[in-house]
């Protein structure tokens, strides 16, 4: 292979989902020189309007997105959703990245969690599939109470999950499930989450950021923070033999359970740039968008390494009001998604602090 | 006075010039949640691909001007050759800052040194109008040899400029003018060029960023170091000092000489962004674009004390080629601009380089 696997600035980058992580992705493409087109079902969204290009069509119109991606050189997504007879028909006109596998395990929780399990050989919550009440009930047996039942597609933010606290929440659970297939998993007593973003790129080469410690508020991440306390080695080990297992390209974000040992349990993978990682933006070193765009453009992948400890903080609702303090305060950087209506629980922009240096 | 002059994040601003500086602003812009709309005789320009908007028309369609002001909700530019014309008729549809004495200011030298030598109260190299060559002779007399003959408009780059070393350079000195009005200045036998980058808000406040020191070659700007040696407070004073005669609103540019003795000498002001502010992006404070967006829409300006002492260097024409080397660079930011032509002299991308901790 002799083939220049780099894409040079002025190449053009699509990007399938038109929301603030297409926007932030689309606004590091631009710092590089790159032209984005953006596919969004809605018109003029958070990233297309500051995007040269887009498509507005349906994520499963698979004529829509061939014609979509055959203009772009090279194609990837903001969101883990898009349907697999989509994916393969933009990896059939353009590279994708990251590619068709990624997705179809980051999609569904069973598939994922048996491929971290099997495959990477990374440790997870002991899980079964549920496909009925009565599936739940004997997975419950197995696995014991407290325990979670989650839907195995389209769960985020704590949608689509129910925790089972004692057998009478068996038939409620199986209930909120609406006959949609699904996943049991022990319930792991953990002491806190954190999670890393990592990238890999095209010709195999990895870095990862220091460890996140992420709090959520209402099943919604509510702060991360950089450096968590402790090593950050094991976890980056863990998520780099995740990505390698799945010959991954771009940046990938990895949850975890820490238990009151230390030890390490995945939660889940998100086969995209993350909510825990946006505090890299103002960190002083290349940030997870840009880091995602070199990733799949083929370019170095870049110095990773912070120059400040971070906090960053999400902005839902009508949180995003406090820009006006915010704007005044030192060391503190704002983005905000031009999301023209505010609802309940949904992200507005986040707030990044400098908070200390790095290394302490 | 009870109006809230703070423009809201959704809001439209309005860029007048649609290159790099443009496209730089738009970015920021979205950082914040605002709209950006270009205005620029050429299409998608490297300002435009990266906003929600464009119109494209000539610079004194002062009809095609009045639309597009309409249209905004705040109005600025990113070059001071905006024709007057124009520039008020921008003014009578929407805010536009900086204002239109701000632009009249700087876009003739004569005009310009008068203003800030006689109303600013700040010290220019010695100067006299010249309209003919029989002026210019008398203009030397007067002034000296070495002097420097330069057009009273549009001159950048070291464009439309004369160095005269003898009596002989007379002749071809005006030839060069072609009959364009000018403006003949003392030589300054400085030591080094420097310059402030200096921002006041729609209030009167006022926020500087360190002493910039700045090197050109072929008289296009090479790099820019901050913090440049010695105490800046001095050329930021006077900055300041001509902001507040022009009562300024957005960020502004003021290149000095620095004598022997240390004192200064303004050589020019920029009212706008301006190349040697590029370092502040990486800088980890608000950033020159930014700070200027914050201005123009009655932000707080924000915080604009670097965290990391800064080399920027820029790519001029074929060295853009060097992203490759760049961005295998530890501590290194590049931004390219998305033109689509490499030429001689021109700028097509920077590189920012973290050279240390600020303060020392």
């Amino acid at each position: 292979m002799t083939t220049d696997l780099t894409l040079a600035p002025g190449s053009t980058i699509g990007i399938l989902g038109g929301g603030q992580l297409g926007r932030m992705l689309s606004l590091a493409a631009s710092r590089l020189g790159f032209d984005c087109h953006i596919y969004d079902p809605s018109w003029a969204g958070p990233a297309a309007r500051v995007s040269a290009g887009q498509t507005n069509s349906a994520y499963d119109n698979v004529d829509a997105i061939r014609a979509f991606a055959k203009h772009c050189d090279v194609v990837t997504y903001e969101f883990e959703n898009v349907p697999a007879q989509s994916a393969k028909m933009a990896a059939s006109a353009a590279p994708l990245h990251p590619g068709v596998r990624a997705l179809d395990v980051a999609q569904d929780r069973l598939k994922e969690k048996t491929f971290i399990r099997d495959i990477a050989k990374v440790p997870v919550a002991n899980f079964e599939p549920v496909n009925s009440v009565h599936e739940l009930r004997r997975a419950v047996k197995h696995l014991g109470l407290p325990c979670v039942l989650k839907t195995r597609r389209f769960g985020y933010d704590g949608k689509g999950q129910y925790i089972l606290r004692s057998e009478d929440d068996i038939a409620p659970a199986w209930a909120a499930m609406k006959d949609a297939p699904a996943i049991l998993e022990q319930f792991v007593p953990f002491r806190r989450e954190v999670s890393v973003i990592a990238a890999r790129g095209v010709t195999g080469e990895t870095a990862a950021y220091p460890l996140v410690e992420n709090v959520h508020k209402n099943h919604i991440l509510h702060t991360s923070t950089v450096p968590a306390s402790g090593d950050g080695g094991a976890a980056q080990g863990l998520a780099i033999q995740i990505m390698s297992a799945l010959e991954y390209v771009g940046v990938m974000a990895t949850e975890f359970f820490e238990m009151e040992d230390g030890s390490l349990i995945v939660n889940e993978i998100a086969p995209r740039v993350h909510n825990s990682g946006h505090w890299t933006q103002d960190a002083g070193c290349v940030d997870q968008f840009e880091l995602h765009i070199r990733a799949i453009a083929g370019w170095p992948l870049g110095d990773v390494v912070p120059s400040h400890a971070m906090l960053m903080t999400n902005l839902i609702g009508d949180e995003a009001e406090s820009w006006r303090t915010l704007a005044d305060s030192p060391k503190t950087f704002i983005h905000l998604y031009g999301k023209k209506e505010s609802r309940e629980g949904r992200k507005m922009g986040h707030v990044n602090q400098i908070i200390g240096p790095y290394p302490a």
